[in-house]
């Protein structure tokens, strides 16, 4: 999408410390300050305008989630529709954000420095960038220099979710995950068509690729000392 | 394909018994009596017009090979394939079959009868019915109660090596294999895009998929004691 540079963009993030983080490398370790709980932590890298973040946290309350992305414009967005009331219309009806969503603006090759080791419990990577060159292979975010980090941060019983449309993607990060020897399961090549999703939230992408027929790849994969210690 | 009966095909059979084998059962675990060596073992389920096992059989003189299907009129034809002089064309110009190749006429559900445990190094299931409903999962040649049988039968190096344009049936062959605690390489999800297809023999479906720019699905599975021993 084309982000417009809009005035007064940053005062309006600023402006919204219980939701909005412009400096994610103090809360390293402490995000259970944020939140004021010790709920599971589940972040999504790259959330984009923040439908899925939005949908999942109030579906789960139970748990803590972070969307992270690294454009001002688009954590704005996904900030006016965290507060969008269900079934509300225009954006000056707003209400409170949930209590259990964090939106980021960061850049994610720096996650290892937002997050301490152990932290996280669920990564969600929806229809990254699938960096098509070979060249720019080590982009993409499923690239085995970053499954090592979110090994890293993932505690015991961490998993990694993925959607994408991209085949290609799909293949590449199927052949990462073996290589680190991670364990998959629920492996979608029709998404919708399996009617598997268990959640059943969908981001923006997903709706409209979903409308016009095409498939959505999918998988779970287990990252934590559980999966390694079951092995 | 229509399979017409053919006068004396039966006879045509019996008359090639070093190529073509109609009693399985009598070789099981004596295979390398039969091709008078001790060669690895590599198995195709459900070789069809038997394309893809008379390429392999050339291209690895040391591994002996063994395509099976289970109605006559395909063994006769393979068998016509198998003896075709390369580059020649009308079937009465006939070679010697080559040494390293035997054509079984017998059904799959039975090989746990035709092959004892650990005698295979190999087996290969290249476009096999995808079974598509529900209530025929079991018939899919990669159900878990078969490849409970196909773990038996191959020894500590072995290996299943999967090929098909179903993408509803290699969805569900990649969950199996992770069901039954498999250990996945080499993923691909549009293998000639890939080009890493590492044998480049083609089925006869193949070929025809392929010139429809249909993607073909390919895995290996590592499924001996090594694959086991190293996880």
């Amino acid at each position: 999408m084309r982000l417009r540079g809009r005035k007064g963009i940053r005062e309006e993030l600023e402006q919204q410390p219980k939701l909005v983080v412009l400096n994610p490398f103090e809360y390293k370790g402490r995000w259970r300050e944020f939140f004021g709980n010790d709920q599971p932590l589940h972040v999504e890298l790259g959330m984009g305008k923040g439908q899925f973040i939005s949908g999942m946290c109030r579906k789960h309350p139970q748990s803590n989630f972070i969307g992270i992305d690294m454009y001002d414009e688009l954590v704005r967005r996904a900030s006016v529709k965290a507060r969008r009331l269900p079934g509300a219309g225009p954006d000056d009806v707003l209400g409170v954000p949930p209590a259990n969503l964090a939106l980021v603006r960061g850049n994610i090759e720096q996650i290892g420095d937002f997050f301490a080791d152990n932290e996280l419990t669920c990564i969600y990577l929806n229809f990254s960038d699938p960096w098509p060159k070979i060249r720019h292979a080590k982009r993409r975010l499923t690239h085995p220099r970053l499954l090592e980090i979110y090994r890293r941060l993932l505690n015991e019983h961490g998993q990694i979710h993925q959607k994408t449309d991209s085949r290609e993607l799909f293949e590449f990060s199927l052949n990462s995950y073996l290589e680190m020897d991670m364990k998959l399961q629920r492996i979608s090549l029709d998404l919708h068509r399996d009617g598997i999703d268990p959640d059943r939230v969908m981001t923006e992408y997903e709706s409209k690729f979903v409308k016009r027929g095409l498939p959505i790849y999918r998988c779970e994969v287990l990252v934590g000392e559980e999966a390694r210690r079951g092995r």
